[in-house]
């Protein structure tokens, strides 16, 4: 934290502007060895902070560039140092110019994420907050941004820091019954303690268990298209890719990276899994048909099962009762009967009879589409987004879509869940103690209280540099 | 120029931080659309220039992203108009909602070049410096970026414009006499003009003479590297390359595009021309490779002859009287005893051979090296460097590097020229006016005094949208 380091902050390659960031004790020091205000009256080590300034940098007697710089006073910055921003032209000899010549005049080349770190470092912000930069830089749906704006807004730190200070209130009586153990007094009520152990114990398990869509929508919901040998599974999944491929090239300004198989809802990133698989259809021997869907389907939130209305009645309704079957509780599918613009009244009655044969309980949505003509894919957009659940987005409080977060959350509910024994069986105060301090521990580590170096460098590494 | 204009600043792609910009008469007040400053007492609107300011961007209800926006008041912007930075979070999906929200508020999204463009339009620079910006942002070597800047900073245009004054002066005069011609005065006296015109020749010549020198550093020095099958012209080539990879990987924090086949040598970078058909050494016919080697010093300015010293001397003298009598004028020659390391003395022999053969008043530098061994390789690089004429670029006031102003020169030269035999010849003040509005006319359109829509168009198409 003693350095000062710099980074170029915008995206990488040339472009109109670049920026090149510095931050710490010795920032605008270092900035003023090579830059020459135009104004000349300007010290910049006696400058405001939130100040822009107009000038040049050189290097000795060789002008690098002109240059538009901002000052940011610790601790009004990103980072809660001294910082400055030089909005330099953006071709890549002078990016790499000034970053070179910054070094040589005190800087040091910063490490990935290291500006959000020392925010963290400095308070600015808890580290679920900092994890959540990342995020919206990476996030490139609706739903995916406003879960991580959201994740920056502290939402979910609020709610992490209200259980923390009950459990805090609680264990320091408890432990205070322990300084006087020998005089057996209950500090701490353990019917008040068992109804908010009950509470946060429901508020962790519905964060946990948010994670699943909250990860969904982060990486985009995984989905599945099932069904056998030339029922449409590629023409399906062709026809879902070019509309999306045509609403991307209209987005102009921008370059979009590799376009995969995944399109965009309402917000909503559908992504499409194992698709090489998918698209070969060669293999006709049903047993390995079978084995790919089954593996296919491992990975995958929402099962798209295609059946064609136009194969013999009994083979499709076989695939279809085998593959509904084999689907897991956590999974969501949509039986979709294609090439119904060929046979309408037998897509029509092979709808029935595969609401006949799906196993009783299970009532997943039936449509029928052409795939080819492209009838019935409003119906089948509605289906998916049904399917995510966003319901469950818009009532809770808080989704979390972090990993590191979910395996904390668990952790900690598995020390709720001892406790809530413990004060069942009315366990001594020692052991209530010892739990509660470790669940603290484990929701301590969300939010960065409790953070070893190891912790930060594994989430930091992610990061792109200059962030 | 009534509309505002947006667009992307940063490079494309994600980053930590991307900037818009907008521009234009309601550049304030689209952003005050969207921008909720943390600051509640904050009037955008009548804020003053050189402020910046943090908030949120909202499209209605939803939160689109934290930003730091900095305000630019007309005349003090680069465009010259309002102008508004917005210093988003480099997501891909940030930078696209941000600019496709505020062109909803009113705003159009930016043609390539088009806050250049406005610039120039606006006063700001002259359409050499606006050309220098693209320029600026497309080198990548120190003598090209060095070219630019001071193309930026208005070296060139200061000539010229001197030059400009002075015609003008003397072109009124003249036509003055016009006015007064049946009483056949003259105002302009045709000595001095004589003197004029000869400096003005002589500065302009110079001019677009170092256009040959300017473009070769802006664009890269082509070097075609020639000689017989086997004489180790791709072993040279990936030496020469190798050493430039292992210093271009050193360098931290910026992607580079694809490395071509050129070096760096202190500041000067030089591109290998026509490598494909080198590193095609199967060829044997001796037609088709003497074919080849000219079609590869077509287009080089520094032609490198290898010849081999182990090979049988008189078919290695042969080769080297061939192809260096057949290198043109304005082309560079350096001779390369290759394979030196194997016999040292028939190496030094093959030399001065070598410089027995050559046509009489040619003197290129001879050197002997191992490509393999890279032995002499300092040598070459300092050969190479002789051979770019260096000392024209420190000794030369302004080195022009622009193919449009090469050919404005050339007219303007031309219609000089024809001045200066008018005024032996003693031609009538009115073909006298008429020539020298000429050179004006042409001068001009290098600065922009004199620039059709077309003009503009076809200079900011090649400008990267938000410059």
């Amino acid at each position: 934290m003693e350095d000062t380091i710099v980074a170029i902050s915008t995206p990488s390659g040339s472009g109109a502007i670049a920026l090149v960031r510095l931050s710490g004790l010795n920032a605008w020091s270092i900035l003023d060895k090579s830059f020459l205000p135009y104004r000349k009256s300007l010290n910049i080590n006696n400058s405001k902070g939130y100040t822009i300034h107009y000038g040049k940098i050189r290097d000795g007697q060789k002008e690098l560039d002109d240059v538009v710089i901002t000052l940011f006073k610790a601790p009004h910055s990103y980072t809660g140092e001294d910082l400055v921003e030089i909005a330099c032209h953006g071709s890549v000899y002078i990016q790499r110019e000034l970053v070179n010549l910054l070094v040589r005049k005190g800087a040091r080349v910063a490490k990935p994420g290291e500006f959000t770190q020392r925010a963290f470092l400095n308070g600015k912000m808890d580290l679920s907050q900092a994890e959540a930069v990342a995020d919206l830089i990476a996030s490139n749906s609706r739903a995916a941004h406003q879960l991580a704006i959201s994740q920056i807004r502290g939402g979910f730190s609020k709610e992490l820091s209200i259980i923390r200070a009950e459990l805090l209130h609680f264990v320091s009586l408890i432990e205070l019954e322990l300084d006087f153990s020998e005089e057996d007094v209950e500090f701490a009520d353990r019917t008040s303690l068992k109804l908010l152990i009950d509470g946060i114990l429901d508020k962790v398990s519905r964060l946990a268990v948010s994670f699943d869509l909250g990860n969904a929508i982060k990486s985009g919901v995984p989905v599945a298209i099932v069904g056998e040998t030339n029922v449409g599974k590629s023409t399906l999944l062709n026809k879902l890719l070019k509309e999306e491929k045509a609403i991307v090239s209209e987005i102009a300004g921008t370059t979009r990276d590799v376009i995969e198989d995944c399109i965009h809802l309402r917000g909503i990133e559908f992504r499409f899994i194992d698709t090489a698989g998918i698209r070969d259809t060669h293999d006709e021997i049903e047993h390995i048909g079978i084995e790919r869907s089954y593996a296919q389907m491992n990975k995958a939130r929402i099962i798209l099962l295609i059946a064609d209305a136009t194969a013999p009645e009994e083979q499709s309704l076989w695939w279809v009762e085998k593959i509904s079957g084999h689907a897991r509780k956590d999974q969501h599918l949509a039986i979709l009967v294609n090439k119904s613009d060929l046979n309408p009244e037998e897509a029509e009655k092979r709808m029935h009879r595969i609401k006949e044969v799906l196993a009783s309980g299970s009532n997943p949505p039936i449509l029928k589409i052409s795939a080819k003509k492209g009838s019935g894919m409003p119906q089948l957009e509605d289906a998916l987004l049904d399917l995510v659940h966003l319901e469950d987005l818009e009532s809770s409080d808080v989704i979390i879509s972090n990993a590191r977060h979910y395996e904390a959350l668990v952790h900690a509910r598995t020390a709720l869940e001892r406790t809530r024994i413990s004060l069942d069986t009315g366990t001594s105060a020692e052991y209530l103690a010892q739990d509660i301090r470790e669940a603290l521990f484990f929701l301590g580590q969300i939010t960065g209280e409790i953070a070893t170096e190891e912790v930060l460098g594994n989430i930091f590494k992610n990061f792109c540099i200059g962030k």
